[in-house]
C-alpha cells in the first residue's frame, strides 16, 4: 500500500485533518495514512522544515509527504509537488522543504519539482482558506495512483528558507538554538560532526553566560541541573534533568550557543 | 480494505480510543481505521453533529463512521446503526447524526436506520459506561464484514437535534455562531448561498454591536483586527487576523450575527 | 496485515512518534500501525503498565505491542522482546509489562522472554536517548516479518513492578487509587470480583473521610456530587457527576479507598 505521511499545524481538536484523510481515501482507498504530527506551532514554517528534515530519512522509498503549514494560503504563493531522492513531497512553496532539499543536494540525490496548476487534480471548488483539502490532498492521492509529476503543472524551483549554520573555529563553535521541543529541550544547529572538528575536542557549552558540561546520559547530571548532550537528531541539545531547559534559560529559537575546546 | 472513521470526545490521553481500535481489529483485522478527531468538547452532541456534517461528504462510499459522544450512556437511549446515502453510521441515538441525515434528505438520498438490540454482535459483558467498546465498535466491525442492517435489530427512527436556521430577508440575514473552532474562529450558520440571496449583495457583518468587513483573504485585514470571510465549510466565519475572534468578541455558540446589504 | 500497537510518553507535539512509524514501515511497509496513546504521563511506568494491562486483552492474536516509557534509556537496563499468550511485546525491561505478565500467569498462558542484543536487528547508529527509534521499532518490524524470538538475543526474565493488591475482609475492603484518568476519575485497584466477596455486599465507599454511595449510572448522582461506580475496567471508580473527582478529593495515586459492607 502506498504511504502518505501527514505534517500540519492544524492541531488535533478540529475535524480538519480527518477531512484531509477523507479526501485522500476518496481518490485512493488503498492508502496507508500516517500522522507525523499536527502540532507544528501555528504558521511556523521553520519548525515544519526542521521536523521534515529530521523525520524524512527514516521513511521508506516512495513515501508521499503531505506537509501543510501555509500562512500564505489564498495568496499567489505556488503549490508544489516534488520528487526528492526516492520520495515525494506535496505542499505550499514557502520553504517548508528546505532541509529535505539541502540534504538531497549534499548527497547528490536527484530533485524534480513542479508547480501544481492543473485543475483536474483538485477538488471542483477551491476555498480561500483550506488548500490542504482542496489541492494538496487530491494531488497526493493522484500521485499515489501513479500520475507523473509533469502532469500536475510546469517545472518550478522551490523557495528555500535560510537556516543559519554554525561558525566553526579550531577552538570554538558559535551556533544557536534552532528548535525547542515539547519537553523544553533546546536543540541547536551544532552537529556531532562539527564537534569532531575542534582540535582538542569539545569541553564546555556556554549559553546565556552559563557554562554547562557535555555529558552522555541525562542521569549524569544532578536533578534540575542543566547539561548538554548529543541528542537523537545527532545535534547538540541543552536539557535540564527532569526539567525544562526552555524555562531554565528563558530560551527560544535563535539564542546563541557556544562550544569551547 | 473497509474504512472505519472514528469521532469521539474521549480525548487523546487515556487508552480508551486504543481499546476501541483493538475491539474493531479483533473482529476484522483488515480494517483501515481513521481518526477524525477525539477532541469533541466533552458531551457536546451539537459539536459532534456539526463535525460529522462537515466531514462526512469528503469520505468515500461505504465508509463506516463510528461516532460516540454519549452523555446518556447507561440509560435507555437507543443504539443506532444506519445507512445514509452510500455510507454507514454507528453510534448513540441522541441526535449526533442530525446534519448528515438532513443533508441526505435534502438530496433525496435513501436512509435506513435500525436500533441495535442483538446481543450476539456485542461483547459478552456490557459495561454501564463504555458502550463504544462493548456495543458500537463490535457492531461497526461486523458491518464491515457484510452483516446486513436488519440483522442488528428492528427499524428505528433517529432523534434529530434542532439546529437553528438563519432568517433571510432581502436586505438582511440574521444568523448565529454555531461553532467556535480551535483557532478561535466563529463559524456561523450563514451559508454562502444565503449571502447570494441579498438583493444588493452582502456589505457588512455585525456582531456584539461591532461592524466588520467581509473580505476574501485573512491578509486583507490589519494584524489583530476582525474580519468576516467565507470559510472552508462554505459558511460565513468571523476571524481575527493572527488572533482569536472568540477572545476578541467574548463569543460563544448561539450569539447573534447579522449580515446587512 | 500485521498489527503494531504503540504506547509511549512522547506526546503528540514533536515528530518522535512519526519517526518511529517511519522506521517500522521502512523495514515492513505492510504494517497496520495503531496508536493506543502517546500521552502516558512522562516517565510514569506504572501508568503505562496499567494502560497495557487494560488495553491488551481487547487486541487480536499476534498483535505486536511497542511500548516505550523509558526513564532508564542510555543506562544498562535491558531491551526486551516477549511472547505472552498469543501476542508480542517489545520495550524496555523496567516493569512496563507487569500487568500483562501477571494476567497471563493467572491464565496459565505461556510466556517467552528474550533480551535484545543482536545488533543486526537495530539501526546502524544507536543514540543515547531514543532507543524506541534505534532498537525497539526495528525489532518490532523484524518480528512482524517472522523473525523468531530467540534470534534477537538470550532468554531474559522480565522485571516486575509491585502493584499493591487490596486487603479483603468479610466486612471491609481496603484498596487504593491506582490511576487518575483524563476526566479526573479515580480508578481503584478494587475489582468487581472483590466486591462480591463481602458477606453482606458492598454498601458504602470511604475516601478522605467522606462516605459516598455506590451507584450504577452517573446520572443517579446529583450534579457535582461524588459517586462510586464499577467502571469500564471492571474496577471500582470514584467519579464526580459532570466534574472531576481528582479535584473534588485532591486525590492522586496511592490514597486509600475503603469499601464497607
Amino acid at each position: 500500500m502506498p504511504i502518505v505521511a501527514l505534517l500540519t499545524d492544524f492541531g488535533w481538536q478540529d475535524p480538519y485533518t480527518g477531512i484531509i484523510k477523507g479526501v485522500l481515501l476518496n481518490t485512493n482507498p488503498d492508502l496507508s495514512i500516517i500522522d507525523i504530527t499536527h502540532s507544528v506551532p501555528p504558521q511556523d514554517i521553520y519548525a515544519a522544515a526542521f521536523f521534515l528534515g529530521m523525520a524524512v530519512p527514516y521513511f521508506p522509498t516512495n513515501t508521499i509527504f503531505l506537509a501543510v503549514v501555509d500562512p500564505g494560503v489564498g495568496t499567489e504563493r505556488a503549490a508544489l509537488v516534488c520528487k526528492i531522492g526516492t520520495q515525494y513531497f506535496v505542499g505550499p512553496d514557502n520553504g517548508i522543504f528546505t532541509l529535505v532539499l539541502q540534504n538531497a543536494r549534499a548527497c547528490v540525490d536527484p530533485i524534480i519539482s513542479h508547480r501544481i496548476t492543473e485543475k483536474r487534480f483538485m477538488l471542483p471548488q477551491i476555498s480561500q482558506t483550506f488548500h490542504a483539502r482542496d489541492i494538496f490532498a487530491p494531488v497526493a492521492a493522484h500521485l499515489s495512483l501513479g500520475t507523473p509529476l509533469d502532469a500536475f503543472g510546469p517545472k518550478h524551483e522551490p523557495i528555500l528558507l535560510s537556516f543559519s549554520s554554525p561558525q566553526i573555529h579550531t577552538d570554538k563553535i558559535k551556533g544557536e538554538v534552532q528548535y525547542v521541543d515539547g519537553f523544553g529541550n533546546l536543540i541547536t544547529n551544532i552537529h556531532r560532526k562539527h564537534l569532531n572538528q575542534l582540535t582538542n575536542g569539545p569541553r564546555i557549552v556556554e549559553i546565556n553566560d552559563i557554562r554547562i558540561p557535555i555529558l552522555t546520559a541525562y542521569s549524569q547530571a544532578e536533578i534540575s541541573m542543566p547539561l548538554a548532550i548529543i541528542g537523537s537528531y545527532d545535534l547538540l541539545e541543552i536539557a535540564v534533568r527532569n526539567g525544562s531547559a526552555a524555562r531554565f534559560f528563558h530560551a527560544q529559537r535563535g539564542i546563541p550557543v557556544i562550544v569551547a575546546a
